[in-house]
């Protein structure tokens, strides 16, 4: 535990996966002095209550950013201009504002607008997640070992960086900073395309005339079942990231096609070299995630097999 | 343990991931008087020797199917034909021939030219595997609770087709039976497809001018990562899962392409109903695979979380 709070008050505007997550790791590191929350649905208010990991549960925006040292938007990135607007009169001069977003360009663009100059904007992106979402989804440890992206704008106080870029390193995450247009270029291909592939081969599959939903379902062990996992997230938080990150996310769906293109080339005429180069090159890139602790060394994701019953 | 073995002797032919699997699963469920393994490479061949998990390793196939009452071929699809052709002078009249491809129609078409009117073909594929390979990567529970398909030709003798479903549920499956086609025809949609788009996202990723390898790596748990284990898949199997299912797989690319623009088009119009539509509908799927079994509830496929180092 700190003796001192890094933040005496921290503000969650949203109790999803992320802000619920950043509560309980907030608390279990001892990061605020008092943990204040909100969020749009009451139904979700009375269960943060109830889940008694919070300090104070408030019922409105504006009422949550009182006094707060730090505010985090943990919200679908299309209503965060909307909500910094409607909190901007509201805010401690000198507090850290910061999202979650996985889109940055355009967090900067309809937010920054209503900021009033006496605050720290300060962006932030986790890259960490399940396919979970609601108040029971979080846990405090979501964000060990993963990255966290800060776009602070220009001018940004370097003091306020390194307090927020602290305070996620004691969520366990590694900070990096980055401009927003960049970060938004490197999520469409580490994440935005991931989903929204995952999102079509997905209906493609339930879709099909030849094939039942019910065979789909029994076979899925053979490839489909990892795509349905990422397809199953948040269908609100989806659609904001792809309407948001449009540019960055069709000129990768062009990279995309166009090696596709060259796979499905390969299949037609039968060239068998072409292929196996293809499939051995990826086999490196797993590796290098693995070298890195990105992702876990156990096969199949480290899914657990049923024991043998055995034959009488 | 079977007071008498369901097979006095089995031969495995190819000792990877599935060979060494079922050589592990039949000695467990004691499914065999007598286990006679072989595989093309010495260096496979002594590992096995030394792993100590099968009775007899031989050197050369046609040693390997002598008076074996079950054969089964457990190599990439393409060598199916020319394994056949080797042994079927050697067969022991009445046994029965199986295999474990992941393609069903070309193993018929190459292999039953080559066998005898006195031994019983009945082709097999277990869905079931992990992205490892190799002697060592088996374990006796990887077909538990998945299926294994049987595509017996017309005319198959029903006792035999029985006898090699006895076998598979004993190592833990569920067995189904289906006309070779249609076979090729799902596993197309829920296997091959999967593994298609996933090695080609992989390379995408990494041939990008404006994103580095390292930053694809670093920030991988936004979704990548999870195609990176499917794309980590033995190269020479799917070279010849591709050059053997041809037909099918060009048809489901067709279907994929088809969802593709239309989300696409959705995206470049900013049609955020269309993109929440299609996203809340995939959630379904999801969950159908969860109900039936074939993949564990827990989020992010059970992923483990390194705890919170407390601040000092």
């Amino acid at each position: 535990m700190n003796a001192v709070p890094l933040f005496p008050r921290v503000a969650l505007i949203g109790f999803g996966l992320i802000g619920g997550s950043i509560a309980r790791g907030t608390r279990a590191q001892g990061l605020a002095g008092e943990i204040v929350a909100t969020a749009r649905s009451a139904a979700t208010r009375a269960r943060v209550k109830e889940l008694g990991i919070v300090d104070r549960v408030v019922e409105s925006n504006a009422e949550a950013v009182k006094d707060a040292d730090l505010v985090i938007l943990s919200i679908p990135v299309g209503a965060c201009g909307p909500v910094a607007q409607e909190i901007a009169p509201y805010l401690k001069p000198g507090a850290i504002v910061s999202d979650v977003g996985s889109v940055k360009g355009a967090v900067v663009r309809d937010m920054a607008p209503h900021l009033p100059d006496n605050v720290h904007f300060i962006p932030a992106h986790p890259v960490a997640g399940t396919e979970n979402s609601g108040p029971d989804s979080g846990f405090a440890e979501l964000f060990t070992n993963r990255w966290c992206i800060l776009t602070p704008p220009e001018g940004a106080d370097p003091a306020a960086v390194e307090r927020l870029g602290e305070f996620w390193s004691t969520l366990g995450a590694n900070v990096e900073v980055m401009k927003p247009d960049h970060h938004d270029l490197v999520l469409a291909v580490t994440s935005h395309l991931p989903h929204l592939i995952a999102y079509t081969i997905v209906s493609t599959a339930d879709e099909l005339e030849d094939v039942t939903r019910s065979e789909v379902l029994k076979f899925s062990a053979g490839g489909f079942r990892d795509f349905t996992r990422i397809a199953a997230s948040d269908p609100t938080m989806w659609r904001d990231v792809f309407l948001n990150n449009k540019d960055a996310v069709l000129e990768m769906l062009g990279e995309f096609q166009e090696d596709l293109s060259k796979l499905t080339r390969a299949i037609r005429r039968g060239d068998g070299d072409a292929l196996f180069d293809h499939f051995t090159r990826t086999r490196a890139i797993r590796r290098g995630i693995l070298d890195i602790g990105q992702d876990e060394a156990k096969a199949d994701f480290g899914r657990t097999h049923a024991g043998l019953k055995k034959k009488q």
